[in-house]
């Protein structure tokens, strides 16, 4: 099994019971994740050893965090405690036609007001087959747009695999300002998670009538040779209560494509583009064959969908006999 | 913003949680709701100054439907309080292919009690731009249709536009009954809530094969050619939690239809008739173009499935929003 | 209305809240169920004179079987009381592609360690019209093996009419096991529920391509021309609560099927066989078209799709007014 | 064991959880209950053939009663069903120093309007032992008044003991209606529950300073020298949450008090009085011993206080051994 | 009845269910709170017409507290719009010996970022009786210190009583800066909660040996003899649960106190505080006595420790009953 | 920091609400918990590198053992899989007068069938300080009281310390066996957990009157001389809410006694003791002072009382705010 470490921001999420607006709820559930968080709890559910590297106040919240990987056995041994508050986010559940609306409140988090490497005498890379963090992270700050490329850097020349999401988010930073942090960033990447929107809007591809992921992830690939692995889903929302979701992987030139899955009764949706790349990583890891690695994940991605919380919560030998399966026939 | 009376009763219902029959419920839920306090609680949440004109008892339940008015901005100048009893009613929800199962138990109660008009003194209809009734109370008892049609004949000298929603109850009264005070009070109404069966059955329309709604609307202007807008909505049940949802409108002679929603999965289905009538009422005040206000109207109506309580819960800027999304994506 | 005696083992279910996994679960939701006692409330419920054989600890847990029973009007008179302890299951509720998933921590409970006819004394088939047992019986143990072909026997003898559902479970026994056992049993046996698989495996009919189940229960009638109705459903599962039901009935040498049932949003699917079974029990007993039972006994499983528990909630005037409602309106 | 009857109302009760006000409350619990039915059940419990006579309305929240009934081995044999509604109470659970509050919704009730005697042809008091009613039943109506005495003279020819429950409420009747109709009742009773407002208001015995319920009893006892058992509680309120209860019984002219019972922590206290009542029937049909008698009655008066709804679930045996268990200690 | 303008912070307050952790809640009570709040939300019940003053985010969680407000009938008319964020803070619940733990997340907030008096052309004091604020408002910032004296000289000059609750929180400021504020801000007070130790560390007032707060309060005026009345309660804290409250008023150089009020078990205590507050304010408006009012105030507090949430939820009429009744017992 | 293992069986709890019965409840609370895995956890929360040494099923019941024990950071590296089922226990709580009742199902579990010692090549004692296990290991089985004993001398010659909590069961064994087993256990023991009981009935020690527990240690240590500490707590049981809790220890011939916590309201009981033998292993650990040993762990088991769940949820640091908190005012 390999060594992996994640590095992002983790969040207390408080979601209204599907039905009831946030402003009317009497009361809201927990959950704790974050992008990097759930990939690494997926990673650690298949059998590896993960370390979450992040930093959090030194509170009940945070306390909660730490529970929270515990429970998952993600490691906590780089998981800073100081700063003032634990980044919150609400959403208020979508149900049919009606979308999940999120709300953020995360500025001033412990995580967000980091300015330098504070892992840098903790031996944060070493032995470290992985390093993944997403594009979140350098969206929180110009220091972070700074600090993402240095802890980039740093892996790279410990000999990790840099493994990164672009996950692009408006509300934090502008497409420009994206774009420029990928430009830097890309270069020393191994594995992307990107779609058209980023190839697009990021990288500057331009649009082609018709074509499809594999044509994008081409072209992202002539841009950054580096790039052994370009993945990610394709969704057709039905409702906020049924998508159809495919997964497409892009490795040694070829593309991969998984079946459909009909998700038809969503539970939770959040965290279901994280189970994806934390199947992909395990993949990568662990298969030879692209078919079979785009199939593990998006069966993984599958199946975090009917569970509440943000990470996936199955281990590698649950996401191969629900792949396996052909029929939703009661196990006994 | 307009000045809107709505004037009927308001209970309290009492739900099963979903997969629990009514006589092994071990809890239920709590929600005031009615018909015309529905539609009040609409046109508040577009910004529209709204009166709820009732009668509640003096008692704890009282305050409830208090509390609940005032949440939503909805005046209670003319709630009065007194007499025996708020009417209740118990719902048996449904799923799939079994249906919500109704049980009233509203005899008795303050609203239906009252015999003379009570708001005599009050001012009820000073500045106002609409009243808006429902077929509901004439349907209460005798002294009802009487009052309904003083009331409503008061309200036009006073310069309101008469808003009526036909909502026929075959508990209540018999169809003889119903089409007799229609006769009376359609004459007096400018814009009228009515379906195919109110077509046939309280107005005595002949049936034509395969007509749709267009045809109905016009054979009922031909004979009230006072109302100026007809409108109601064409529901095609596939089950309990999945429905397709169309608004149509009457309007200036030009018949309107919205795009169908398809409903699924559906929390609660109680009020959606209501918040159409709200929506239609909204858009006659501040819209000019039939289809527009069709459009508003029918998602608002689909909204209105997405939330438990018998209220439409959402902004005008809301409904626009949901109008113009064209996916299900997490808002974020 | 009949007389019937059902005889099983009864257990405690503890199942999940959708979109919780089983190991992170606070809370459990409780039923009390068994195929034979879903069969006796059905009957109950239909207004029979119904018994329910088994033998429970005297706890607490023993105390919550007798209640659930007398809830729904079947006779605990031959409930023995004594032995270690009451069975119980665990159920993960499955929800969209993934499945429920069934715990088992049945051994050695009071059932089980059944070795004789502990009810020789009481009287348990006097008057009695039918006698109703499952596979599950004779699977728990060798004694059990003989000890149900001993009951049928006796039954047989008093006059009643043998049920028999053969419910084949591989956790239990074997397909070889199974098949002996059946082969003893089956000659005596009036009315069967089987399906295709207990043909091919149990019973060693020889498949034949495309062929339905008409076919098939040809063949077993060939074998054992003493069943004069046989009996099952057929289930085609789009996901954990989405399925297709359609029932099938061969009776006097007649291939009878429902219509289908579109079971769209399932509650809770465990005793949905059951229900069917007790349809046609309650329909054998009543009713002399076998399209009408087939008909009946669908409908009741369809219904049993849409609450919480184990057992039928239904009355037979409910089970027909849903069979002749063609849609899913609300009820008032 | 004995046979019983006992008649009256029974009510659906609706109640909040602690630390809620009625009016804000999003869900209510919903329990079955009444004076009559109560004692019925704890009958029941300690092994008695009893059968429960009322009448209720032929809808879901009948089913309700029925189940109730059932489910603690009460016959319904006498229940009928019929009339409009079932009667409904509302309890804003207290806490604390707050008292709870009862909203009664009981007028027009199935039970209420019974104007003669429904059971006449239906053999109610049929080797009855005991016949039990309150004085809630001839508060109801002028109707009632006449038939309570119509039944009670019936079943006193039949050969019941009469066991009567004072139990007056202000807001059904008056003092001076109360006390003529007590004068007709009581001569016939046997066992009677009073305490010393019953003895001062509604019977005329003159107060004394200091007195306890034993010079009460003996005066109530000049009066009626036929009762051959008079027994109530004395209670001191603490709390909503900490009450002391004591049991009192006057028994063949001697007097006994149980020992004080400190209820801390109340869980529900409605059906207290009931709980004592039903003791008292019990250990006057099984017990010599006036002390013996009290003390059951009072240990199950207590016991019915940590437990949520109207009727006291415990056998006779789990009374005698929480009687004999002398400290809360957790039994293993 | 009487004009009033409260002005602070509001906050969604999130808190535990008794008995579980913070970092290990699955779900969080959520209620919206705060001291200004709260007193307006007291004299709305009391029946004067109330305005609170606040700053909110334009999101659903600032929509949640329009609800909030709008329910208890207080004017959101000087509400504002706009900034980041809803300060929110966490309690973890206490139970027996284990203290509630606050968790402030307040920084940053609409309300605390307010620089200038951005109410200024609202007319905000406009025939306004007494304008309300605590000592938590010029705790937030250097800005608001500035902002509240000009705000009270302001309010005075419109001719408002002006009330002030001292509310020292040691988190958001030193007792050095409270001290200097209040030596600016006492003199334009009316009336004023302090207590002991706010009179020892913030006014200098030495302390005296068995002194109880009748000497600190005479000590107060005579420093701030424009202050009419002074108040606070004394409260002896047995448990989380089980608190003695006693209420005591300086007026006219008279000093009341009211009878203990033994709360045993409390529900809720945040916002007790402040209930005494409210009921001091419309007793000092409605009531001659200061027996009365002390009375009232203290029943009041009383009151609110047996509901959930941040604010008292009783009218007038019910805190006057409450304080007449002498028992718990069952109000029917 | 020390490192411990402790080792015994762990199980599912299935709990009540209160004020409901087991068996009426809809639903159960579930915990994982056993004696010494309670230990466990609390010593983890102080910080120590902590081994739970049990055996489970590899289903999903299991997979609930490991992340509860993942989630209070104990090791699962000894924790072996396998055998058939995890022993259940029910517990239908108690309050006011009425007791907990608790009923086991425990037989067969996976770790009751071991019948030799399973950890054999695992190095279970490497460098550990302290082997904690309980008198419910041996009662299980005769192969368990065997193997207890070779375990604890296996221990013993690695260099640990033993610690033993007697922890007699009536239902698991006699006490003759209970006596015969700790004569050869007792000898090896460091730490000891006994009270006067265990003095009494286990060990033969002559009753005295009046003498208290330091009497008894005092004779149990003439006994066992290489007891250097014993301890127990005495527990005055007001009702199932309501306890006195007082820590005794004897350490190098001293007696030391905590001062007395009032345990109202009790939220949980289970596991009371196991948090008081944590919380003296670890001042055994990291203290030198009896009295503060004995307040420590006092202080601890109080505090498990006020959390649901078998195992104490605080911090060293958290223990010891609370033993230096004079009350329960909210800790802002």
């Amino acid at each position: 099994m390999a060594k992996v470490v994640t590095l992002g921001e983790i969040m207390l999420r408080l979601s209204t019971r599907a039905g009831t607006r946030l402003q009317r709820s009497e009361s809201l559930f927990a959950h704790y994740g974050g992008g990097e968080a759930n990939v690494a709890v997926s990673l650690a559910n298949y059998g590896h050893e993960v370390y979450f590297a992040s930093k959090i106040p030194d509170n009940s919240l945070g306390s909660g965090v730490v529970e929270h990987l515990r429970r998952s056995n993600v490691s906590t041994k780089f998981l800073l405690k100081g700063g003032e508050r634990l980044g919150t986010y609400y959403v208020e559940s979508g149900i049919g036609e009606r979308s999940s609306k999120v709300l953020y409140d995360r500025a001033y988090s412990s995580f967000a007001q980091i300015t330098e490497n504070e892992w840098a005498e903790l031996g944060l890379f070493e032995g470290v087959d992985i390093f993944h963090v997403s594009g979140i992270t350098p969206a929180l700050s110009s220091s972070w747009r700074a600090l993402t490329l240095e802890l980039i850097t740093t892996a790279k020349k410990a000999g990790c695999k840099i493994s990164f999401d672009i996950n692009f988010r408006s509300k934090l930073w502008t497409q420009k300002e994206a774009a420029e942090t990928l430009q830097v960033i890309l270069p020393k990447v191994d594995y992307c998670s990107a779609g058209k929107l980023d190839a697009l809007y990021l990288m500057g591809i331009e649009e082609k009538e018709q074509a499809d992921l594999m044509y994008y992830y081409e072209k992202i690939q002539a841009l950054y040779p580096n790039l052994t692995a370009i993945y990610s889903t394709k969704r057709v929302v039905h409702s906020s209560d049924v998508n159809d979701l495919t997964g497409t992987l892009w490795l040694d030139k070829q593309y991969f494509e998984s079946k459909m899955h009909e998700l038809d009764f969503i539970i939770d949706r959040v965290g279901g583009g994280d189970a994806f790349a934390g199947g992909i990583l395990h993949a990568l890891l662990t298969m030879s064959n692209g078919q079979d690695m785009v199939d593990f994940a998006t069966a993984a991605a599958a199946l975090k969908h009917t569970v509440y919380g943000d990470d996936n919560q199955f281990s590698a030998i649950e996401v191969e006999e629900f792949m396996n399966s052909n029929s939703s026939k009661i196990i006994r």
